[in-house]
């Protein structure tokens, strides 16, 4: 039986979910109760998403069906999409446009304090979370200087420096996504030119590859082109990789880096976008602490985000 | 009277100075010390140049000259020129080749502690100390989330984050001027292709306006021309200010900062430099947390780096 457990919540821009999790980082199997968010719904219907994720959880702790002491959950966790105002407690995720500036953490706070009064509840954004459980049960365990990135549809990210957090005043700290990329001058969402993400995002290199003739539309079939050999393929892998290996560059350059964990759908197109990361950032030759920082695949299951979220709860001691 | 007191010293390429501090951040105009470095030295005699500052300074607290009680001494402060190696205290100085890995804290320990045994010795890189002091006494007062700036030959800076220093694990945290920028693809000292350095240094710019056709050759003469409206001046100034400003929209993106602080002489330029880099900042639309950054020109003196180097010892509390 765990000793204590956290509520861990992952809310993004597809869905939300909840769970326990142990203070081994373990996500309780038979506890995740997931349901789906998007850009059909309501702000009052995604609100009630949230609440259904929670009540699924907490139905576990106390009534008829409860399996685990509620005396065991020392707080909730919330990962969020951002950005986020963590001031007050508020969201405003790019991919649920119903949802700005929307006190997220009262959302949660109110849902739980009538089962489980007063328990703590921290909210951060979702990139950080995952490079929090990257610290705790991933592949930059044992390093306290820790940049998590997620590359994928998007590309996110957070901060671990000198062993504790970095969420920045706003809670915003970590969007390495839009870190711009010399050579490159792609517009970006943001508003910016250049930005990592509007250059090596999924589906940037997949509209690159298009454009230079390949005829493929998703991150999957491009994989397999690069199996397959397509030479087309293989330099929108290279493009991408040499991208994010500059953006991890001039990071480590500006805070000084132990250790890269890279995750996302769009990580696993090939081992060469590790490669050609690893080489662009080898290229920093004067800079020996650059060119020592590891650059290497997450470390974590689908749960990262849950047990990140989790981690704010049991790893508060590094929270900043 | 001065309460307290720390020895300051600065060692850059050109030369090394050592002066006493108080604790409101005011060096006693007496106590500086001043000797040359540079190129032309060998490695013993850049070690007596800061062997020679420091007894200068010595002398004012024991002895015949006396002017100060060496009690009031918390300790000596030091910023260097980087890269440096935090952990063992060493310093390989980009423009100071004959130093590699050179042990700099040792070399200030063993000139110090037959005067004031076991005093401090704290050593830090000169981006850092230049951001302490704009913390401290300059343009950045209030503010927890602070980069210092230096635009001139090189382009350097530190990191002051949650109001606390960000040192990185081997000193070398602050390097923004090897964050890329997005469109150019200039050769970089350190490696790199498009970095803040290789594209926004003040010999960087007026070798971009030489090459649309200015005949200056220095800073200088540029300023005198962007006054006098020379239309390639202005336009070399709007190059580097968008460069300034696509480097702090990086860096803001990942850090999540409050101000900006640029100092240096290539920064003195024109204000145009601001304008552009306020501009280029602006340009983040969807980041409201980029957009708020303040980007102020430093608050401080020609003194800075020896006021940053007291705070290493003033201000030890807020020092990682």
């Amino acid at each position: 039986m765990p000793a204590s457990l956290a509520i861990a919540l992952d809310i993004g821009g597809t869905k939300v979910e909840a769970a326990l999790v142990d203070e081994h980082g373990a996500v309780l199997p038979s506890s995740r109760h997931r349901f789906p968010t998007g850009r059909g719904q309501s702000a009052e219907e995604l609100a009630e998403s949230v609440r259904s994720a929670i009540r699924g959880v907490l139905a576990m702790l106390s009534g008829p069906d409860a399996a685990f002491d509620a005396g065991l959950v020392r707080g909730v966790g919330i990962g969020a999409a951002g950005p986020i105002n963590l001031g007050a407690g508020r969201v405003s995720p790019l991919n649920l446009p119903v949802w700005r500036d929307y006190p997220l953490r009262e959302l949660v706070a109110d849902t739980v304090h009538p089962v489980l009064p007063g328990i703590p509840v921290t909210l951060r954004m979702d990139g950080l979370c995952i490079t929090l459980a990257e610290h705790w049960v991933g592949a930059a365990q044992g390093y306290d200087n820790v940049m998590g990135m997620i590359v994928s549809t998007g590309v996110g990210g957070g901060l671990v420096l000198g062993g504790h957090t970095v969420p920045g005043p706003s809670g915003n700290a970590g969007h390495i996504g839009h870190v711009e990329i010399g050579g490159h001058d792609d517009p970006c969402h943001c508003g910016g030119l250049g930005c990592l993400e509007a250059v090596a995002s999924g589906p940037r290199t997949v509209e690159w590859a298009n454009a230079q003739g390949w005829s493929g539309s998703t991150g999957e079939e491009l994989a397999a082109a690069v199996l397959a050999g397509d030479p087309i393929a293989v330099r929108a892998v290279e493009r991408a990789g040499r991208a994010v290996g500059r953006a991890i560059a001039s990071a480590a350059s500006l805070v000084d880096l132990d250790v890269v964990a890279i995750g996302g759908g769009f990580s696993h197109v090939s081992p060469l976008l590790f490669e050609h990361a690893r080489a662009a950032v080898a290229e920093r030759v004067e800079f020996g602490y650059v060119t020592r920082v590891l650059i290497v695949p997450s470390g974590l299951s689908g749960d990262g985000p849950l047990i990140g979220a989790a981690a704010l709860i049991h790893r508060a001691a590094l929270v900043a």
